[in-house]
């Protein structure tokens, strides 16, 4: 895919510092935004986006079209209402979508490619808060986010505490387990056997790894549903025939589902970015960021907390949240928590649920 | 990999029918034996692989030198006496361990590769049973399988009730869920992504898809472990290093066993067979065999079952054994179950697991 021009960019003015090491100059951060900011500019939320989202959160998608990825939870009189709230939200660094990334033009004036520094977490936060900065937001209302969103939640409260007075993270962990750096490998390991990914140097070759990516974001897109979804939806259920056919093709309704997740993935979302994004992920582990207790990331917060897990999540289930729950509460912050029940696993915060609305309604106030 | 020659093999008289409705001529069933068969044939019982396994059950892997895959389970004194039992394993059709499948020749004289005809479950078993015959075996003291060998062993049950007193099936399902087909149409996306797999044309070709198979089986391995063993055995632990090397290299112990997976996998087995043999398993529901209702399957068996899940097997949980527990007792048939509590998910069935061999032992007899 081609990167997409943004509608709204700032380059920030400050080379951003990178947990690598490096620092990183001249860096784009490409978002959107939603409801007036108010003149004191207290009413600004920040909501952050999942690995394949992007800051797209209540507007068309301009490469797909599609409706943006939380237009039922944020909007003129929906949850997070944009009648009240200034939202905001910015395609994160490493990402595809107009900021800084590895399609982006390094100094040299090629793409950056594999030649772009591992980012991390904490580095998108960065960029983040960097644009607050440059927006002259000093004090979020809220800072929102499911899954990786959650991750920047958290980790924009741990490292920025005084920018954000609620913070409420959804569907997430304070850190990767083995379980979920594996099934990221599995997909990075994809991308890169495809002869297409080229090393990475793949950006004008007319060749792209999208067979690589496919197969990563398929095997992904299971980790995202529950079994019992899974089952409820597809079944054995064939598709668009009366028997088997004793071949390959897709003769489930299951395997249909996610070769079209599958390759419409790639015609949105750059490969070397998906490489850098579920990096940074699994190099999550906000305890180790803090001498490697928990409640120290959270030590002193002044801010309100909101943790929400689903019963049917197996990718970051609720004993992860519980995890920062009990962090939160040893850190003496204000935290509340619920899990909601669910049928569909990790992608329940993008559904349709009403009991989410409620609690996030009545978190942001 | 080349096909390795098995020491035991026998070619079918017969043509084998198959569920797809054509028959297969010049059937070989590759096959290994343990103990001494009885005079009156009585004391045999046939262990049925799993999906990426083989004959060896008990004795050295041609290929890769190491131990059978379930040494501890087969041999003298051993749980499975070989001692006293005589004991059968064969290479399933589709296979590639000398069992006719992909790589075999077709009448033809070129390599089926993907004009193998899709084979079914039953049709392994059919192919076991003629095996049977062969050796003048007529009835079998036991079958015995886990995952996909417990498939083989309710199959055999099914449908040929006659031919096993006691069958014995751990970690396994009567038919496979949406969860299950999805990640094998992702393993299989993986291979067929790979173009050194040239439409399974590669025999010969000095080029296989080497890298897609890895893939494939990462993504699979995965689902064979627990969470909780994941996290156990590896957690966030960094492989060979002290700290992150922000790169793409394998920095987590977990990426680097799992990669270890993949490309050992790729030395021992043929990824036309791991697209037939998945492909088998997706197909599988003993129910829709027998008119939709599982009992029907069992309807008036004599022989005796036993059921084995284990607590933390989330491919084939719990109550996928439950499942066909109340068809065995909806059909009147002798079951006994039990879950066991083991750490390792799937995959505990051929680990070390003492409750296991008294299980295996006491029903055995």
């Amino acid at each position: 895919m081609a990167p997409a021009a943004p509608t709204k960019r700032v380059t920030l003015s400050e080379p951003l510092p990178l947990d690598g090491g490096q620092s990183l100059a001249g860096v784009e951060v490409a978002y959107e935004t939603y409801g007036d900011l108010a003149a004191d500019r207290g009413n600004a939320i920040l909501v952050c986006h999942a690995l394949t989202g992007d800051q797209y959160v209540a507007s068309d998608h301009p490469v797909t079209g599609k409706p943006g990825w939380w237009e039922r939870m944020v909007g003129p009189g929906k949850p997070i209402d944009t009648n009240r709230f200034h939202v905001i939200c910015a395609n994160v660094i490493g990402g595809c979508m107009g900021s800084t990334g590895p399609a982006s033009m390094a100094p040299d004036g090629k793409p950056w490619a594999m030649r772009f520094p591992v980012i991390t977490i904490r580095d998108m936060v960065r960029a983040e808060v960097a644009l607050l900065d440059a927006l002259g937001i000093e004090r979020l209302h809220a800072v929102v986010g499911g899954s990786m969103g959650g991750m920047q939640a958290l980790s924009l409260a741990a490292n920025f505490p005084e920018r954000a007075a609620r913070v409420l993270a959804i569907a997430t962990t304070a850190r990767h387990s083995a379980q979920n750096i594996a099934f990221h490998e599995v997909g990075r390991q994809a991308v890169m056997a495809d002869p297409d990914w080229q090393d990475g140097d793949y950006y004008g070759s007319g060749r792209q790894p999208d067979k690589g990516l496919s197969v990563a974001r398929m095997a992904a897109h299971i980790t995202y549903l529950s079994e019992a979804g899974l089952t409820d939806k597809f079944g054995r259920n064939l598709q668009d025939r009366d028997s088997k056919t004793f071949g390959f093709d897709a003769d489930f309704q299951v395997e249909s589902y996610l070769r079209y997740q599958g390759s419409g993935f790639t015609q949105r979302f750059d490969a070397n970015s998906y490489l850098y994004i579920t990096r940074a992920m699994d190099y999550f582990d906000l305890a180790e960021e803090h001498g490697g207790r928990l409640a120290e990331a959270f030590a002193g917060s002044k801010a309100r907390f909101c943790l929400v897990s689903f019963d049917s999540d197996w990718l970051y289930p609720t004993a992860e949240s519980r995890h920062v729950v009990h962090a939160l509460n040893a850190a003496g912050a204000a935290v509340s928590f619920v899990e909601l029940s669910a049928p569909n696993g990790h992608d329940s915060f993008l559904l349709e649920h009403p009991a989410l609305d409620r609690v996030v309604k009545g978190f942001i106030g």
